[in-house]
Parts: C-alpha cells; sequence; structure tokens
C-alpha cells in the first residue's frame, strides 16, 4: 500500500507521476474525456437533464468508462459535475443547456449563507455508488475524484448565471471581505466532504478545479481564494491520495496553486511547461497542457504539438500528458485515440 | 516638434511617458472611458446603432470628450469600434447590442478574403473629420487613435459571432497556415490605412487592441499572430506618434507584443507591472493596470490596489496608468473621477 491506495494501482504510470516518482513513460488522460465529445454520450444520456444523470449510477458508471473504450488513457474520471454538491445540500441551481448553472436564488447577502449547510454522505449516495461500482470494474487504472474549487463555486453563486468578467463576484470578495470569506469558508466545508466521499469509496486521485481562478491578480488571490483552497488541499492531505489543482488562465498563480498544498498543478495552453515548472516549484508535478483547438487540426499539427508539450514537461518533476483545458465538444475522438496513443508510445526522459 | 506631434502636446505627461521621458507624474485615462458608463452617453446616442454613432463625426466628437468633463485624464482617446475599418471596406459586420460584432458571412474559405479589399482613406471621410476637430477642441491634450490587430480582426471575421475559446479561429490558424497568413496580411494592409488615416488627420499616439492575442500560446503567437502585429506597428515607425500594443491574457506574450515594435505595451491586471516590466524589456513603457471591477469597490479598496499598481509601475520605463481592460458598464462615473485625481495627485518617482 502507498497511502490509501491498493498496490497495483500506485504503481501505475498516473499515480507515480503524480508523485513524481520515475515513470517509463508519461501518463495522459483527457479533462472531458467523458461527455460531450463522444456520440455514445449523448445515446446514453438521451436528454436527461444533466443533475439528474449525474445522481443515477448506472449512468455515472457507463459515461465514465465510455472513454476508456475509444482511448489508451492512463485514468478514468468520474463523470459529474462542479455543482453536484451545492445542489445535494439544497442549493436551487441547475445547469441549462447551453449556458451552464444558472442559480434560482444567488448569494449575495449574508442571509443567503444559510441555504450553504455543511454536506453530509447521506447527501451523495449516488456519488459513493457510481465511485464504488466504477473501482470494482476499473481494476488497475485509477479513478479521478473530483470537486469544484470554493472560488469557482462561489462564482457561480454569486453571479446566478453566465458572466464574462464576474464582476459580482470581485465586487463582493472587494467590498465585503468577512461575507466573502465565511462564504469561501462554507464552501471549503462541502468540498473537503463531497471528495472525502469520493476518497472513502476508492478515488485513487483527486482534481480540484478552480477554472476561473485566473480572473483575479496574484495579490487578490493569495489574499481571497488561496486560504481557502488551502483548507481543502490540506484536509485531504492525510487521505494518502494525490491532489491535482486546476484553472484556467492561472499563469501567475501557479506557484501559489502548489504552495495551496497540490502534489500536481494543471497548466492550461498557455504557459509552456518548462516555464510553469520554473513557477510551480520543483516539488510539484505537472498536468497539461495542449491546447484543446489543437486538436481540430491535421495529425501533423497535433503531433508536433504533443512533440512540444512532451519536450517541454521534461522539466517537471512528474508530468501527466493531458489538455490545457477540457476536450472542445466538436473534437473528433479518433483523433484523441491517436493522441493518447501516440504519448504512451514515447518513452519518459527524466528531469534535465 | 517630436516626431509628428506639435511640440506643446510633446510635452505632455502622456507622451513623455509613452516615450520613457521622465514625468512629474504618471499620467491616466481609462480604457473604455467614452460610452457606456458614462449616463450622457446613453443620452447623446438616443438609440443610434453603434456603427452608425461610429460614422458621425459630430457624435463621435461629443462622445470622446465626454469624458473629459468629468475626469481629469491626460489622453482623449477616439470614439470608435474595432470594425469600423471592416465595414468601412464592404464587410457585412454588425454590432448587435449585448452580444458584438456579428458577420453577414464568416470568412472561412480562400474565395471569402475577396471581403477585404484595401482600405483608402476616402473610406472613412467621418473619421479624419471627427479627428480633425477633436484635435481643434483638444489643445494640448493628446488624442488617441485605435485599431483592432489583424488576430483580433480575424477572430470576429472567422467566428462570425460571439465565441468562448475561438475555436473555428485556431481551427483555421493550425490547419490552413497559408490562408490564415493571407487573412492576417489583408488585415494587416486595412489596419496601417486606417491608423495612417487617424495619424495624418492629428491622433498623437496610437493604440492597437490584440484584444484576444491571449487566447494562443507564445509558441503560436509567435508563428501566426506577431508577423502581422509587427507589419502594422514597423509600418507606422516612420509616422512619430508613440506606438501602444494591448491585449488581455496576454502574461506570456508580454516580451513578444514588445518585440513587435511598440513603445508601450498595455498590461492587463494579472500581471503585476514589476514583473510585466521584466518580461517587456527595458526598453518599452508600460500601461495598465488596475482591475476593472476594482472599481465597483468602496474607495478604500480602489486606492490600495492603484497605489500598488503605481508603486509596481516605477519598475518600467514609462508608466501610464489605465485600467487593465475597459471600464465596465456598471463603474460609477465618480469613482473614475476620484481615481484620475488621485493618481495625478502623486509624484512620479523616476525607475529603482
Amino acid at each position: 500500500m502507498l497511502g490509501g491506495v491498493p498496490s497495483d494501482l500506485a504503481d501505475s504510470p498516473f499515480l507515480r507521476a503524480c508523485r513524481g516518482l520515475p515513470v517509463p513513460r508519461v501518463p495522459v488522460w483527457f479533462m472531458r474525456q467523458a461527455g460531450r465529445a463522444l456520440p455514445e454520450y449523448h445515446a446514453a444520456r438521451a436528454g436527461l437533464p444533466m443533475l439528474t444523470a449525474c445522481a443515477t449510477p448506472d449512468l455515472v458508471t457507463e459515461l465514465t468508462l465510455q472513454p476508456l473504450r475509444r482511448y489508451q488513457v492512463d485514468a478514468a474520471i468520474l463523470f459529474s459535475d462542479i455543482v453536484v454538491p451545492l445542489k445535494a445540500v439544497g442549493v436551487g441551481i441547475d445547469i441549462k443547456a447551453g449556458v451552464g448553472p444558472v442559480v434560482d436564488q444567488p448569494i449575495r447577502e449574508r442571509r443567503d449563507l444559510a441555504a450553504l449547510r455543511p454536506l453530509e454522505p447521506s447527501d451523495v449516495p449516488y456519488v459513493s455508488e457510481a465511485v464504488g461500482s466504477l473501482v470494482a470494474e476499473l481494476g488497475a487504472t485509477p479513478l479521478i475524484g473530483f470537486a469544484g474549487a470554493p472560488f469557482t463555486l462561489a462564482s457561480y453563486l454569486v453571479e446566478g448565471g453566465p458572466s464574462r468578467n464576474l464582476e459580482r463576484t470581485k465586487s463582493l470578495l472587494y467590498s465585503d471581505p468577512p461575507l466573502w470569506h465565511d462564504l469561501l469558508d462554507r464552501l471549503a466545508t462541502i468540498t473537503i466532504s463531497f471528495l472525502r466521499v469520493q476518497i472513502a469509496a476508492g478515488a485513487s486521485a483527486v482534481q480540484l478545479f478552480d477554472s476561473w481562478a485566473g480572473a483575479v491578480g496574484p495579490d487578490d488571490y493569495r489574499e481571497s481564494v488561496l486560504p481557502h483552497s488551502r483548507r481543502v488541499l490540506t484536509g485531504l492531505a492525510g487521505a494518502g491520495v494525490p491532489l491535482i489543482h486546476f484553472g484556467v488562465g492561472t499563469g501567475e498563480l501557479l506557484g501559489l496553486m502548489a504552495d495551496a498544498g497540490a502534489d500536481v498543478v494543471g497548466v492550461d495552453w498557455r504557459v509552456p511547461l518548462d516555464q510553469a515548472a520554473r513557477r510551480a516549484g520543483p516539488g510539484t508535478a505537472l498536468q497539461g497542457n495542449l491546447d484543446p483547438a489543437v486538436l481540430l487540426a491535421p495529425w501533423q499539427v497535433i503531433e508536433r504539438h504533443a512533440a512540444d508539450v512532451l519536450a517541454r514537461g521534461r522539466a517537471a518533476r512528474g508530468h501527466i500528458f493531458n489538455l490545457g483545458h477540457g476536450v472542445l465538444p466538436e473534437t473528433s475522438p479518433d483523433a484523441l485515440a491517436r493522441l493518447a496513443d501516440y504519448v504512451r508510445e514515447r518513452p519518459r526522459t527524466q528531469p534535465e
């Protein structure tokens, strides 16, 4: 046993790379590998609302496994959505197709915080069930659990709907720091519980998605975001599973995101991985970072960019190949399959 | 005379800071200072479509001058839109309120390039007229002309409408480099002409907005974007006016944007200016970079952030105080007025 993970799993290239241990080749998976880019996903979901699908264990299991039948990837990631734990504690939130999360009563005043009670494992029996059945099916392939980070969850709750600039979120953060911190504290509490449920059920790594953290500069991040992400990550440090911390547009935040307590920092496509390795520091593995839009190009272009990602990734203590953000809906599954094969066929050369 | 600018203007703090010359205080203006945040703007435009307003010299003059009646800023910027030169050469494009530019026939194939003929000064008589009357009114206050950079213009033309990830733009860039480069070459030709018209009519600086350049990583920028921005900027180098080069999310591109031939690089709020100064290099002035959302906070928060921007800006050869992106529509004009006063009251200490 290494931490909480059975030994056959612990030897997997993905988990070894997360821990910065030597690997014969760079492991690979794709954010959003399950879901909208796969025709079998649309067939299986068959019009079921997103959050209903997330609460249906058999369907979650099927949707999580679908990409593994197509791609030789080194990890599965639970099919879910970052608003699932909010819905589970009773927040009036739904995912509108083509729009994103929409909240009935946005959180903007102190009295609104009452909507955010702590999450109990009994609030998400379908998550435990899906993770349990997936772990049994997956054998030596790791399952990644995930949750949204407090800042990104707060941005959905405060904006109430889609927003380009997160004006209301930032306005709250700047104007009422006590309310802001109490809000993120409650979200951190929910997030820790939600990730513990997944780990207890057998997830062998977790990814904390702070998708929109890149909306703030480093000083604001340090003061208003980092303490709460740190509470989540340090709260899970004893669980024995690698902790991945990812956001988009976070070039200036990579060092802080590592400091928050991550074993692995996910990098979007804007920062070359050798540069990212300097920013994240020598103790942190990196995950990323092919531009998802490159997958829309001919294979020679994909190959050239993937080779560059692999070459620059050698600068990191550990490297997990991934995209710099989720798979775009119009991506060809065949291109992803070929990319996974390409990455798996390259030997990993150790840090220079 | 300094370059093409009359000597009373050339002594303005704004133009001196652009050239990295000593100034007694840091000059200040605000991107989008004219327009949507001002009640008098909505009253004056009175429902007139955006591109009609941009082609009405008296109205352009009025809208450009409105913020100068409220704020003690050091420069005016021509009220216009980056799609104006595209419309002027006959592209079927309009600005839909609340949506943004929408193109009748998106450009995706070689035959579509024919829509992009060179721009003649006679295509934009209203621009010359507005600039001329503004320069007469403004006296010793510089007028900044502006245009969209080829990449950002291309993104509107290729996407055809709003887009979160610029998938089609990047797909074209990756899949058909000859067509991509021919498209950007035509756009560079239009942009150079459009900026020359403004300079000839009396603009004493120009800003090239590559608003969405931050969508690509540095290698793609170097190969697919930079050559065309460089052609625009070097094509204007002999005009004797400072050239400002700005985009959002460009933390990894600042050095390249300076290399393209800019006197001043605009920085969004994500990169602290002392860090930006290192990336842009010692020969380049910086403009920026208060998070526009900070203006939605109480004055003490605005003051603290503004003080930090000024302190970090001391690392740059020249610093023009600005926001990190345009004024948000919900911004209080009074907050902007107070901010302009605050900046003007601080003495500029020279680079450390």
